[in-house]
């Protein structure tokens, strides 16, 4: 292999322990030989390539609307079931085989509580009711023609990650793992614009938004926030939202726990106070270990992961590798994200790809030579608040672990000897 | 219509002629009644909402790769192949019905010069080689250890554009003439990174890039470009690059003629001058009135399209409309756009969409009071290096209308009285 007879990493600083290396090798492009097989004669030329089949006969014609490689059909969502049901549970965005910040939307991870209705567009409305002046109804045409607004914004379901509460790290990866997450540019009518025309009550202080799937799913939201930043989104990554994720229009809360962005929405009414639905009571509420409960904790805090390496890959020769991973807050803008490879004992700070924009995910980048030896994987996020992402024990000593709700603590992944990749605790 | 009866509007400064309004509406997110139908009973409740089919029964389960509503069929690709093929021509992206700057990867346009390859990525490889010291052959999976970069970087065909040479305004939208543009985050390794690996001998200006279709698409792309911005894309929107954009690796060169960006990458060679290949001599050139042709223009200079309103969609009603449309320049960030609703007459400052990205699509929007009478838009962009996207009739006196290549003037719509948009010199 040729990257041991190559000198281009000694430039190259140490930034922690066990092979972490300056981030600044990103901003120079300077040379990193990691991987390629350096071929013996310098004059060889095309002859040295095969002309593969592809190449010898017309490819495949155009298609409306386009499809991924049949070679990439492990790029795909894993989706479980409630018992008796094929539509009441979850599908996960598979994180260790994508890179950049968006997700794309056939990759969108879904909860739905009773499967994806299929709404035709033209018999929907949205009805603003409750606290309000005038109560309102809009088709889908009527509100196309408001004033829109976009944004990258990630979703996450506040169940993800809650295999962490659990005493043993589950042998899994990524995906089943951390995969309630995604993120995805919406665009749409800022909430505050129809609520400010159907003119607001000043007794009104929350809203009941409430979708048209056969779930009925309902949640309250505070009027601030409605105010503050939310949307009705019609449009994800370009197109009309996708009937997993709420077509012909979903609520779009920037940061808050994915189960209230309404997905299929119809109706919000104005309201006094929260309205208990069964989607806010029974679920959605953490109980701690004296057994009180935290309810209506909407914001995602600060977290992190890490995508490549992760388990399920192995890593096949020492050298140089890019770990690679996302990070975001539901409270702001991601400021920092630490890294470790000797599991918490030194860390470095990593490279973050610009756009960095508030309550979307940061894809943060770390180059690392790996010594072959046994290595301990971590990420740490902080935000503009000041908050940093905590360790899974402290998250646990001020929580308990009686919850599956809302896991934010950092996340490990244990390299061996032979490159294999595993979850552990560290 | 509620909205003659309301005087939410009155606020709305005018901003240049025929109903151009301030753009602050967006910022400040006021009331801005447009489209709504207001119910006459304050006291209505969720019973004014008919409880549809899809509310009364579950709904379809979970699939590990989702796709559109089948409601949504019109938000589709158009394309033609030249006569005895299926697979040489273009697709076009329909931004008449999309929003925001992402355009999905299933309505991304394509052209092709025989087909879309389908590559099996394990026998694929890139090969460096030509004026450098050493050559270097790279497996996928080698090029996947090394460090990535993303950037949201639009693509535009030479010809997009083209009937807008004609004498006559096509009676067209802007799919058909202008759909050869799309935008997307792309994540590679920089070019940089390999070459610097592989060692540029100093006598090399120009490097070859080859694609593995069966066109053998092979353009000429000087040394300091691919030194400065040029990516190796491996992912697409987060995914793998689609098949027909050149999975599993192409050449990115943001704010260059797309056709330079050569898909299926399978060969770079460096050397001291253009090749001078069949696809940048018999093509890709512009041919001027005076016989002389613009060989090598390369950046897609600044320009702009109104999306929405535009041809095939009929105002139905006096009142406020959100004018949108997307601007890009090859030559670095959108500064202004420029708006204007009496056929150049007058003038108003657009909303630009944040984040603002050099050399990717930036939406803008104003709002537009319609009197209900007739009205020509335009829009017209600015880039941060002062240049300013020129009237149709000042591009072609300066460079005739023999090319079908790079045309970038102002384009109109005119909307009659009866509400009808359509395409048409002004």
């Amino acid at each position: 292999m040729r990257r041991k007879k190559q000198p281009a990493l000694h430039w190259l600083d140490a930034a922690a322990g066990n092979g972490l290396l300056d981030r600044r090798i990103f901003l120079t492009g300077g040379a990193v030989a990691a991987a390629s097989v350096a071929l013996p004669d310098k004059t060889l030329g095309a002859e040295a390539l095969a002309v593969e089949p592809w190449m010898k006969t017309p490819g495949s014609p155009f298609v409306a609307y386009g499809q991924p490689s049949r070679y990439a059909n492990k790029v795909a969502r894993i989706f479980a079931s409630a018992p008796g049901t094929t539509g009441t549970g979850t599908s996960r965005t598979p994180h260790h085989l994508l890179d950049g910040m968006i997700t794309p939307n056939g990759l969108h991870f879904e909860r739905h509580h009773s499967g994806i209705p299929e709404i035709d567009p033209q018999a929907h409305r949205l009805l603003i009711h409750g606290l309000v002046k005038r109560p309102l109804v809009f088709t889908l045409d009527a509100l196309n023609r408001y004033p829109m607004e976009s944004r990258i914004a990630f979703v996450e379901c506040a169940g993800n990650s809650a295999l962490l509460y659990q005493k043993e790290p589950a042998q899994l990866g990524v995906q089943p793992i951390h995969g309630l997450l995604s993120c995805a540019e919406w665009t749409g009518i800022r909430l505050a614009t129809l609520l400010e025309e159907a003119g607001v009550d000043p007794k009104a202080q929350w809203l009941l938004a409430e979708g048209a799937d056969a779930a009925g799913m309902s949640r309250s939201v505070p009027l601030s926030k409605a105010m503050d930043d939310a949307l009705i989104a019609l449009y994800q990554n370009g197109e009309p939202v996708r009937p997993s994720n709420g077509y012909p229009m979903r609520l779009l809360l920037p940061g808050y726990e994915g189960n209230m962005q309404v997905k299929w929405l119809r109706r919000i009414k104005l309201t006094e106070g929260p309205t208990m639905t069964k989607d806010e009571t029974s679920k959605y509420t953490i109980l701690r270990d004296d057994g009180k409960a935290l309810q209506f904790y909407f914001p995602q805090e600060a977290k992190s992961i890490i995508t490549r390496p992760s388990p399920g890959m192995t890593l096949n020769a020492a050298g140089l590798y890019e770990i690679s991973g996302l990070a975001w807050s539901g409270n702001g803008k991601i400021s920092k994200v630490d890294v470790s490879a000797d599991g918490g004992s030194s860390w470095a700070t990593a490279a973050l790809q610009e756009p960095v924009l508030p309550k979307a995910v940061t894809r943060f980048r770390m180059p690392w030579r790996w010594s072959g030896g046994p290595a301990t994987l971590q990420s740490r996020a902080s935000d503009e608040s000041g908050y940093v992402q905590p360790t899974r024990a402290r998250l646990i000593a001020d929580r308990g672990a009686r919850t599956i709700y809302h896991f934010n603590g950092i996340a490990s992944w244990g390299v061996s000897q032979g490159g294999e990749v595993k979850h552990v605790y560290a």
